[in-house]
């Protein structure tokens, strides 16, 4: 859906980490609850330790994952990670931000089981 | 950077709209301070009524772009708009999100002035 008139990429990588809270007991669980805001925080530092160039890391409000979570997605490529700890987000940062692989054993499918 | 192996994506369009608050008078401004929660909240409700298929429609902190805001961000496509007003929004929606075009008078450019 890109057009040819659209300007150049502001980051080169976009990455929103969900850190939704639902109340605790919620049936579909919620991001915040699976230490999503740590991880946040630390990718966010570690990415900036690494000095990865033209790459911003944001907050965002639920992304509808719940279940699957802590999820992140990684635009302008739409890939979706669960990193479960630090060194799952050191991977992601090492293996898809750093050398545009993917760490495929975290990356989510493109949709959601029934 | 897509990968041939890269799932299809989750949602068509992915909205991002900056929401971040700062002190009050402090030098970049904010989004937050320029109606962005508003405007947020309106486009998440047009949206649904007007049953536009696999958009959503999130909050995200800091953007970044503090000075031309209220700022959002389409992916996958990457384009960034400055929507003032409901109007705007209504115009981003139907013109972009709806019809695969862009609304030139809102658009950001891809590097900030100086």
């Amino acid at each position: 859906m890109a057009s040819v008139t659209d300007p150049d990429l502001y980051y080169r990588a976009h990455i929103f980490c969900c850190t939704n809270q639902r109340p605790e007991g919620h049936k579909r669980g919620c991001c915040a609850s699976k230490g999503a805001e740590h991880l946040r925080n630390y990718m966010k530092k570690r990415a900036k330790e690494m000095g990865l160039p033209d790459i911003r890391v944001n907050n965002a409000g639920c992304l509808d994952r719940c279940e699957l979570g802590p999820c992140i997605v990684v635009y302008p490529e739409g890939v979706w990670y669960a990193p479960r700890n630090e060194s799952d987000v050191d991977e992601i940062l090492t293996v898809h931000l750093q050398n545009g692989g993917r760490v495929e054993r975290l990356v989510l499918p493109a949709r959601d089981a029934a």
